[in-house]
């Protein structure tokens, strides 16, 4: 028998660099990989999605679309990916129906191939216009599980919730593991559920991130399940919190009934090539390598830090472990949604408020929709007597309808308000990305003339820096010091 | 039905840190985390063997008799395991039977609980006298297997010489890969293939180390096949070149039909410890992360460095492409031996002088010795024209007897030497440290009064390391310097 062919998706262009390096790679660091990607033989390239779209306008100076379209450019005969975040798409709030019809048109129309939809709570409600969009264009629409951890999430769940997507006419399933939660038999488990009730020829997609260290034996084990294709970036952008090495995957299934069909000469040279440039980003890398701790306390490393982060602004750097222990709390209060973007902020910044000025004393305004239904269904009971001081903060009834429904129709004042701008080049996707972004879009327009402006240390600082550190380790140096005509000698070294 | 146990080996204290950190850590940075290690549930603890022993005469001016007896104090409870190369114990050459019987009766004696015995070659002539000697002092002995990739290398031999082991007396069986070699479906059928033909309670080890990314898919595999202990490395001092972390294995084991039993909290107090201690010595650090080339080139991480700095030393850094190329055909010629301590050190010389001179024009003594059956007996034949030029070259005769036969006693000869010594005690533990590192015990005798010289860096040097680097990282600083009573403002910037 011969074995099963895998598919992989490929990370390194999106979740890969957002992981690693806070989402910072330019284009001009990608392209020369393009060609090694496009022949590698991946089912799949992720290149796109809300933290590359908002670092390109916010960080790089670089137009996202403009980005999409070198990638499809370069990479022919590849299937291009993105996340999206159902009715979020890649903002922060819900959009009303006709901005997501428009967003998933113009993002086929530049190129793109299969759609990610997740939704952050996994409400299939506030996935399913984004998946109807993606139908429309003929393009591929992968509904998509959040996996997280509670006492209110089952497989069996899970295996209910792929059934809604498939319903909403989902094409593939993603179990999308953003947090490194994912034990090898819950992968197993669930994988198996959906295939044993709906069918083998399911395409089932998983997504792991590798900082807990055990998400491979996970794709292992989802694959034994039956799982189709799975996500992996290139070695040399791979692991802590990242995603586990494309080369090890292939090396993993060797010798078993299952082949990725990759090309490793393609593969060596793409790890290469990002190999030379991740060093140029080092100011931006995280530094965990494993934490199995995160599948006792469930916060995902992203959010941790960004908790740190809010907690020294207001010199209370002393209580992360507060904060630690108030997150499940948190969570709970609310649902136990899963904490993923942007339901971990929302979370963890009440987190914060609970630990610095007493429980529930402040909600946020974010916090107060997600207790008042605004963002969707939880899977389980939000705390009343929250929801009540939601209620009396905000002025806002609880809803249990579609969150998008209530949105009045904004597409046309989307176009005034964009068309207004600065630099605004009058297309559609100019008023996208300022109905994504409204307070960074601007800025871009001004200065999207003055072409990419990369965050990347140049060589020059590469080679000072090893020098510096070089010299930091060996002790005692020597320097020449000349000043006002004199020459002195002076040594330097640690005290 | 409970959850089958499953051992753990836990390698912080050898190889976690010979393969990280150079062997470089002095027992003032272990003695801390010595209770939580006793305390955690381990099968065992794996802390001493040829590199640490070495490295603490060498670098560290470290007894390392004293070494192994602080361990067994601190870690009462606690199975203590030792690696040791069969006839040639800790050193690089064959000892006569009565040298082996010696060191392992005074390695009992000052402490040690499991001897796992290995032989570069898998020659088990090379093994029988060391596990015999075990037998006698009532310890653990393990009888290994040293796995490695070669046209010549199958699950049926790797079992056929598990029977060997077992035949010899071993009481468990180790399946060694010291060069992250072995990949998930050949550890299963390798363990499987043990257990059907010797019995389903013959206990087996697996070590693996995880350079390629995939061996904690391998230790699951070989789990499921039977394994009953496997080796790990607390998570603080893994991964690369070294191991999987322990902590992760406990979680992939979660939920499945397996557990360790080891205790969280101890873990990750031993991993906070681990993870205060590895800066101070982040110059003897290894870069690599992940490797899958080695699974193709099959030369071990250590191995590819050593190589390299060779071939720096003598100006020809730019053949290291060329020497790597060479390894794998030394290596056939020599018969396929495992590449591991000695015989990856001996191929690798050989495949740099075959590179710089021409092949076979010059042989190292040792490559010869390999060649005319002095190290053992290899799997595979050896290429007959590089055996004459052997012969040619060192006037000595190929053998095919157990290579120590031909050795006379030597145990008198070498008390005699070491006691005339200076700083020598006149211990048994003396003679045997001189036996095996006759050029480095005299210099270690003499300074050994006054006691442990660390080579981690100290706080201070932390300190100003950190800032040199974050220096570095942010371009022009200015400083006020004060020089012959008149101030002036300077400016450095990298070059």
């Amino acid at each position: 028998m011969s074995p099963r062919k895998i598919g992989v998706t490929e990370l390194v262009l999106r979740d890969g660099h957002q992981s690693l390096l806070a989402t910072r790679m330019a284009t001009e660091d990608m392209v020369a990989a393009c060609e090694d990607i496009d022949q590698a033989g991946y089912w799949s390239v992720e290149c796109w999605g809300g933290a590359t779209f908002d670092s390109c306008i916010r960080f790089l100076n670089e137009d996202p679309w403009v980005r999409l379209r070198t990638f499809r450019e370069l990479m022919p005969n590849s299937r291009l990916q993105m996340l999206l975040r159902g009715q979020n798409l890649l903002g922060y709030r819900h959009y009303e129906d006709t901005v997501v019809d428009k967003f998933v048109e113009k993002s086929a129309e530049n190129g793109m191939d299969v759609f990610r939809v997740f939704d952050a709570l996994n409400d299939p409600r506030n996935m399913a216009r984004a998946m109807n969009a993606v139908a429309k264009t003929g393009k591929h629409a992968q509904g998509t599980i959040c996996y997280t951890i509670s006492p209110l999430h089952t497989t069996e769940g899970y295996v209910r919730l792929a059934g809604q997507l498939l319903d909403m006419g989902a094409q593939s399933i993603c179990l999308k593991d953003m947090a490194a939660l994912l034990q090898p038999q819950p992968a197993y488990d669930i994988v198996r559920g959906i295939k044993e009730t709906y069918g083998e020829d399911i395409h089932i997609a998983v997504h792991c991130h590798s900082t807990s260290g055990v998400t491979l034996v996970a794709l292992m084990k989802a694959i034994e399940a039956g799982a189709d294709s799975v996500d992996t970036a290139i070695s040399s952008l791979s692991l802590g919190p990242g995603h586990n090495p494309t080369e090890s995957l292939v090396a993993m299934l060797e010798g078993t009934g299952y082949e990725t069909g990759l090309d490793m000469d393609r593969l060596l040279k793409i790890r290469d090539h990002f190999a030379a440039i991740r060093p140029k980003y080092a100011a931006f890398e995280s530094a965990v390598l494993v934490d199995t701790e995160i599948l006792r306390t469930q916060i995902p490393g992203g959010m941790l830090s960004n908790l740190e982060s809010q907690l020294k602004a207001q010199g209370a750097g002393d209580k992360v472990k507060e904060v630690m222990d108030e997150v499940p709390l948190v969570k709970a209060a609310a649902g136990h949604p899963p904490l993923v973007t942007p339901s971990s902020q929302i979370v963890g910044t009440q987190a914060v408020f609970n630990v610095l000025m007493g429980p529930y004393k402040r909600l946020s305004g974010e916090f107060a929709d997600l207790m008042l239904g605004y963002y969707g269904e939880t899977i389980g009971p939000r705390d009343p007597e929250v929801i009540k001081i939601a209620q009396e903060q905000t002025k806002k009834e609880p809803i249990t309808v579609r969150p998008a429904d209530l949105l009045p129709p904004e597409w046309d004042s989307l176009v005034e308000e964009a068309t207004k701008l600065e630099g605004n080049d009058g297309s559609d996707e100019d008023v996208l990305t300022f109905a994504m972004f409204p307070t960074v879009a601007p800025g871009f327009f001004q200065t999207r003339d003055e072409g990419p402006r990369s965050v990347a240390k140049t060589e020059a600082q590469l080679k000072a820096e090893k020098e510096a550190q070089a010299g930091a380790v060996t002790g005692p140096i020597k320097y020449k010091v000349s000043l006002g005509g004199r020459a002195h000698t002076v040594q330097v070294e640690p005290a």
